[in-house]
């Protein structure tokens, strides 16, 4: 879609940067590790975050080195929490290629996972700044906190309160990072900061209520996962919340509002289907974009340039993309 | 034993301050990652590192608040991939309390390593140095560089260079940081960082060979793993090297010379015995004696001090010790 093309157009050698940069980290090391990176980092992706950190870098006149840095180590410790995730969640497919442990033993895949934070750490180092080390670490507590919680957590609770947490956790957390650490590096960035720490996380929260929207409408060839998948496993997301609070007569959501998961398939395979026919992802949506709506509203208070124009463009791809 | 309580006494409080900063690391999160990092910091363990790191910094002026977050920062790090390698290796048991993966689900263990690897990153950046920091990420590339060179690696060869590569990953490189970085923070330390972090690397082969000779020496009892383990694996360690070299008749040698497993249980026990019995141990004992030598000769060039004739006493003990 256009608006994609637009705002990468500004990103786009820097982005290829960021990619070789990436791929550096396992020279001189165990070429299965090295090999492995190769294969998690052709699957391509949105490459969101990176965007976001160079973007809001150079809005800020962050000096352009250290944004590519920079974004290298957010994009590794995004791919390095994905390689975990997909090991705990027995995931065979993500972006449409066989992950990690679909062909390595577990015990190999836990060891790139690690390696990869290894290298996200040494990046974040690279950029000489204290300060971006210490946002970088306590954002990865926030992750893994947030999965271990989503572990231990009751299944098919209808828990809004639960549920901003768990998207906060699980990806506004680190949108927030790549936009306040472009911030924290730039000779201006001190005035800034905050808010566009603020886009980053409105930006994130829209992002993951739309993937949780996408889990219901999206094509199961093209998400990789069959639909409903969260509901599936027993997770409530926003489109269920706004279903179960605009249906509660419907026995399966009288149900998850009761805390009861539901023991037929019968039954979830019904419920997926209402949801998926509209019920509930209508208000989801209109959360998601009164999220990137409060976005959009901070970027004014940045300073006009190309680079703010293409964030803004980044936040109505968000509510606008379909996979 | 005397020498331990000698050297141990000068850095006791320290160790306790070491203790509950890294408890206090789960403070603010998941109840569930609180409860597994009390219960790994119930084992006690030795806690080698931190203590070189406490008495390198001491010796060497550095500030006392910095030396107690770094060695902390340090013995999370060494926590975290002991948490991963249990999980890998199946451990149940470790210093006589049982592993987080013998109580928890592989999944909620890769969590938990995950959370003390973010923790140590947090620490490490809170020591407020940018080299400490890509020192700190460095090593753990190469710590699990290490691990997956030994998954990936041939099993039953005869190699030293392999096995001196292997214990310097293993844990050669991470004596090797707690020495110098206690040296980075020390405003004299610069004179001097070289030369410890030689000692960190000469304590830490000797540990790791001593660890090693103690995989068939030790007591099942005492160590929580049948004797000869390693070897039992495919693992060829500095004994059996020596033992093959020196013995290379016995056929059991020569199908580990020949690169070949040795396919019965029999077999293996009577390598085991013979190695067991001092044949190859002496030999691999001289060699840790060598490297600790080594280290205090090292010594010598630093200021004197009860520090210094602390770190000396470490380095005794390491070849002393019998757990």
């Amino acid at each position: 879609m256009s608006a994609t093309v637009n705002f990468l157009s500004l990103v786009e050698e820097d982005i290829h940067a960021v990619e070789n940069l990436m791929q550096q980290q396992a020279d001189g090391y165990n070429p299965d590790v090295g090999a492995a990176l190769s294969h998690l980092l052709s699957s391509g992706g949105k490459r969101m975050r990176p965007s976001v950190t160079l973007l809001v870098g150079k809005m800020l006149g962050s000096d352009r080195q250290r944004l590519v840095t920079l974004s290298a180590a957010i994009e590794l410790l995004h791919t390095a929490t994905l390689v975990h995730d997909d090991l705990i969640d027995g995931a065979l497919l993500r972006r449409g290629i066989t992950t990690l442990n679909a062909k390595w033993s577990p015990g190999a895949t836990v060891l790139t996972g690690d390696f990869l934070f290894a290298c996200a750490a040494k990046l974040a180092a690279d950029t000489e700044s204290v300060a971006v080390m210490k946002i970088f670490a306590n954002t990865l507590k926030v992750i893994v906190d947030g999965e271990v919680a989503q572990m231990f957590a009751s299944r098919c609770q209808v828990n809004r309160a639960a549920y901003d947490q768990r998207i906060y956790a699980k990806t506004a957390s680190l949108f927030e990072t790549s936009a306040r650490s472009a911030a924290i590096i730039s000779p201006i960035g001190e005035n800034y900061s905050e808010d566009i720490a603020r886009y980053g996380y409105n930006i994130g929260m829209a992002f993951q209520i739309v993937d949780d929207i996408l889990d219901f409408t999206g094509e199961q060839a093209t998400m990789g996962k069959p639909v409903g998948s969260d509901l599936r496993q027993g997770l409530v997301t926003l489109p269920v919340i706004f279903y179960a609070s605009e249906y509660p007569e419907d026995p399966a959501a009288q149900m998850l509002l009761d805390g009861r998961c539901i023991p037929e398939e019968r039954e979830i395979n019904r419920l997926v289907n209402e949801v998926r026919t509209g019920k509930g992802i209508e208000s989801a949506m209109n959360e998601a974009k009164v999220y990137v709506d409060k976005a959009i509203a901070i970027l004014q208070r940045m300073p006009a340039s190309p680079e703010r124009q293409a964030l803004e463009e980044i936040a109505r791809y968000i509510v606008a993309r379909n996979n």
